[in-house]
């Protein structure tokens, strides 16, 4: 059967009832926003036959969902983070705002209120014995002038692909820093060469991806948030050359001009260059670019709610 | 700005992969769904202008939503549940197959497993200091042929309106039981008056309720399963005539058909009649009427997801 009530005047009317259109409490925002996720999810009740089973099912993932704390992971997965960038991208361009190093998904594990530090940081603990790290680079504006001050907050996963604070064996902030970028605009971080990541394979992101299909993991990724006064505020990440997953995340993060190429030395000359007690180490070298803005607003990252560590 | 990129090639192409429709594997109903979906929120983002911060906002509500497991009672507080309804009344009324008692909303409170017995129940465990309610009537199919051997599954709140199980003060089942009908269709339960439902004041559910502004009230009401083989599933609900909900229930539960009355007795040759230690009580007469089927699988309640008390 393909019976269809949701478009006649008595289901509209309902719908306007329920989100408080015959009241002038509360905010007329959200009565549009939810009079729309209403008529929007009535209407696909109808057209693809959502059995009652079918409809609980989806009740009850949610509950399972939010109880893991993965809406975040899952909307990522589904790739409406990315479609949010797209989104951003096409406005930016239309308002001929566009420029810079390309934008790309935060991600669900964000932890506001790392160290913070001038010109360089050491960003692991120490502990995770994988390969030593050292990324740097500068921080310009789009016509190339260095930006001193400049904020680069950094974080980044563990040799097993996880991260500090959700992953509760490492130690507070471990692989996480805000550095200030010197009056060059340079900042540089020791740290260890991270693992990709992967969904928990217990989780709800995970079974839905299994419905789909699809694997559930990301190709290694240093993740960033540039800020500094007068200029728009950046969210990316970048990918190393060479990952198997490169152009196969399941967050669909990856972008041309964010892929860095990590170089392994052996070189006990560039070592004591970067004042380090190994030979062997990884050498990233990636610069931003980031776009002169006037309205103060674009300076700021999302008001996403994040995890706030208490240290 | 009002860009929209929903409907390029290039964004309804990234929808396809993201839902697998590049692969095999995984469900084909599941990606049928989901690219729904995914090109409804999509569409919904950009018709309605939704911010980054709005969106995000959403996504940290679904987590602490799921968390306090309230995902069934947003539905109904939505009116969705209510919107099933209405949807499956239209399809029997298409079908030829409408009559009998009005079903209405399950809620998300149900507990399966409650203890079974023929013919009468006390459902209360003597702690609750409400009024004696005497609940009774008959089970027939539309033509008023009695049926026995009927399932009736109900479960009410408490005078504090809450259920047990979820209310961990009450014990295991309480005003929760499953009775069987006599040999003439009827059923019989003394139990308590119960008292409203509100949503939990600093949940998640009465949060949105606040943004529409609107209360999270439900009339005092008796939930049931009735089920008998051959018969066709009812889930229903029953309120009191008089109550200041009546029509103002924040679950849309209330329907003409389902309006018991509550007659209050003062009389002790009725209360011998019951067999009831207490002159006052309160009488409550309700007859159900369930249609015959042919097809078995309309005899079962929908495989909903719900809680099975470990006793």
């Amino acid at each position: 059967m393909s019976t269809k009530i949701s478009q006649t005047a008595e289901v509209q009317s309902f719908f306007k009832q329920v989100v408080g259109l015959d009241n002038d409490a509360g905010s007329p925002r959200m009565k549009q926003v939810l009079l729309r996720v209403l008529q929007d999810c009535a209407t696909l009740i109808e057209d693809l036959k959502v059995t009652d089973d079918e409809f609980w099912k989806a009740v009850d993932y949610l509950n399972r969902m939010g109880t893991n704390q993965e809406a975040g992971l899952l909307v990522a997965g589904l790739g409406l983070e990315h479609f949010l960038d797209l989104l951003q991208d096409a406005r930016d361009h239309e308002a001929g705002a566009a420029g810079g190093t390309p934008r790309t998904i935060e991600g669900p594990l964000y932890v506001a209120g790392a160290p913070k530090s001038e010109g360089f940081a050491r960003m692991d603990d120490g502990t995770d014995p994988g390969t030593v790290m050292m990324l740097h680079g500068q921080v310009t504006d789009t016509e190339g002038t260095p930006i001193a001050g400049a904020t680069v907050d950094v974080w980044h996963a563990s040799t097993k692909g996880t991260y500090s604070y959700f992953d509760q064996a490492q130690s507070d902030y471990n692989l996480r820093r805000r550095i200030v970028t010197d009056e060059s605009g340079y900042y540089k971080a020791r740290s260890i060469v991270p693992s990709g990541y992967g969904c928990p394979e217990q989780g709800t992101t995970q079974e839905v991806l299994n419905y789909l299909g699809r694997h559930g993991n990301r190709p290694a990724h240093i993740h960033f948030f540039i800020s500094a006064p007068g200029h728009r505020h950046l969210t990316t990440q970048i990918n190393f050359q060479g990952d198997e997953y490169l152009w196969d995340d399941f967050a669909y993060a990856t972008r041309e001009g964010l892929i860095g190429e990590l170089r392994f030395i052996d070189d006990s000359s560039r070592a004591k260059e970067f004042a380090l007690d190994v030979e062997k180490f990884a050498e990233l070298k990636f610069d931003f670019q980031v776009l002169k803005v006037t309205e103060s607003e674009s300076e700021q990252r999302s008001k996403r709610p994040r995890a706030l560590q208490q240290v």
